[in-house]
């Protein structure tokens, strides 16, 4: 662990006091080293994944800190959720504004806090510095898997069905409920479709499921059919997914109403992102044990379309296919 | 690999034209998967470092985006070189500022690759976002060492000798240069300062040497007496350091000797930072032998100083003990 001083906050220190207590691992050293040092596990791979989020861009500049905190570690979660790891551990990469203060950083902190004791991790090392930009952070998550058993994005043969987890478009939403720009939903539904966006819930209840019945899987992050695009490419193949079997919340069903066309509507929610649901494959003969097992597991599955020759995604609705290309389902 | 567009250059082509060509190994899925995944290496420990760097602090905004790619995997190779291990692979992270072109991307790229190829490294995986802040990046390194090989900062004990590599102070003259900041040195002289600090140079050639005989070791970022410092707190000792024996280059020598005050000069060396040397310890008895390996190895090992009880570091000039505390060696 490293750290650099400036005015105001003195990093060391903030390292020493706030960041140590969730060093709890040997492996880490107590920060006081330049590394960490992971033992081999014979038997197991690591899963190793890394994601970065930036203040104004991937959270809203005001939302607390302990919230940012416990967002920055679940999207990194929901990665190893959707390759069916265990978590182990994370390194953390901050760099702070200057001038922000020792309050912000102390809740950032109990923010960690909180979901490694939820999710059982442990930091391990990382880095803290100042820019004169935006807070931006980048976490390198650390998971287990029995070696071999990682479930990837190039599984998807032709035949397979689709399936997601939870509800798709909560976390768009959301950011529209946070940013008070949607219309058509009571202040109840745009807080609850705001608390997805800043507080998204990685699948992790999913692995034996994944591990036991999946071809391929993701989490969905760039939005559902671009995630279904990612899974296309790495496993050479065409997902075809039908909108009208889109899982949507009761919030993001109350807004459907009120918009003026149902396909455009959904392919919306479908292009969002920031959903961190799991977007996976199986062979057709185990979807019903698939959707039995993630259901005692607390977790909804729902079938949205099917795996055949070909490349890319398509979407349909209502048995007419969508140009999803000019949706823009790359849009940020 | 995860990719968020932003106008001007589309993250999805940038990952697939730059980086993906430098992920040559199976354990990065050709950056198509949510992870990487490490098979299990019995009889080895898996070493990982996390540094973070910015522009504007880090580096400097018109440093050539090639050589900041390179300050970027060399100051982790250089934690790496301190624990003795092995370099393996990286992540990284990359927050573009918004706006910013292809070609700087490029070149970038193109930096990553000709040190990935120096040093034998391949990338993993990571993250690609946009910033409305400067460039911001982090990179995670891992290396591998013999299980219970890795050199910790823990190590040290009293009766040791303490040891630096190659010089000392350039890293901090080199920043003053690339400023224009430096005055009593030539123009070649400061040239050469300022590309110490633009690209270090990772003292990998020591880890047969360290591995054989060190104790304890850390590498010179924050500077050698903070540095010094983490060792005798990480191992509960005191080390001792005479600025006297302070190894310099001879561009900073020629600007000691510019200076009004010796220890005062010697001290803004010793406590300058950025210097990516290895401060080590060793039992006095192996001191002679570890000198000869690391020439023979190609770098130059300096004893300056030794480790007694207590706590801290001191440092002292003709015999005389220099309040390094209100010199202020957390200087950033």
């Amino acid at each position: 662990m490293s750290a650099e001083p400036h005015p105001g906050v003195d990093e060391f220190e903030a390292i020493a006091r706030l960041l140590r207590p969730l060093a709890g691992s040997p492996e880490a050293l107590g920060l006081m080293d330049d590394a960490a040092v992971i033992p081999s596990r014979p038997g197991f791979d690591l899963v190793v994944s890394k994601d970065a989020m930036v203040a104004g861009v991937h959270f809203l500049e005001a939302d607390p800190p302990d919230l940012v905190a416990r967002k920055l570690i679940r999207t990194n979660l929901s990665d190893l959720a959707a390759k069916a790891a265990d978590p182990y551990g994370y390194f953390l990469a901050a760099a702070w504004p200057q001038g922000s203060g020792w309050l912000e950083r102390e809740r950032f902190a109990a923010g960690l806090r909180k979901d490694q004791d939820q999710f059982g991790v442990t930091l391990l090392g990382g880095d803290t510095v100042s820019t004169p930009g935006p807070l931006t952070l980048s976490l390198t998550i650390l998971g287990w898997t029995p070696s071999g058993a990682m479930i990837r994005r190039s599984g998807a043969r032709p035949g397979e069905t689709v399936l997601v987890s939870g509800t798709i478009g909560d976390g768009w939403l959301g950011l529209k409920a946070a940013r008070g720009e949607i219309e058509s939903v009571d202040p109840a539904a745009a807080e609850w479709l705001a608390g997805r966006y800043r507080l998204p819930e990685p699948r992790l209840e999913l692995r034996d499921a994944l591990r036991a019945r999946a071809g391929a899987a993701a989490d969905v992050s760039d939005g559902l059919i671009a995630d279904a695009a990612h899974i296309a490419e790495a496993s050479g193949v065409k997902l075809r997914l039908k909108l009208d079997l889109l899982p949507v919340s009761e919030p993001a069903f109350k807004w459907l109403q009120g918009q003026p066309a149902r396909a455009v509507a959904l392919a919306a929610l479908a292009t969002g992102g920031d959903d961190y649901e799991i977007v996976l494959t199986a062979a057709t003969g185990h979807v019903a044990l698939l959707i039995a097992e993630a259901e005692a597991a607390g977790v909804a599955l729902t079938v949205i379309g099917d795996v055949v020759d070909g490349e890319g995604v398509s979407a349909s609705f209502e048995g007419a296919e969508l140009d999803i290309a000019r949706a823009g389902w790359r849009h940020g």
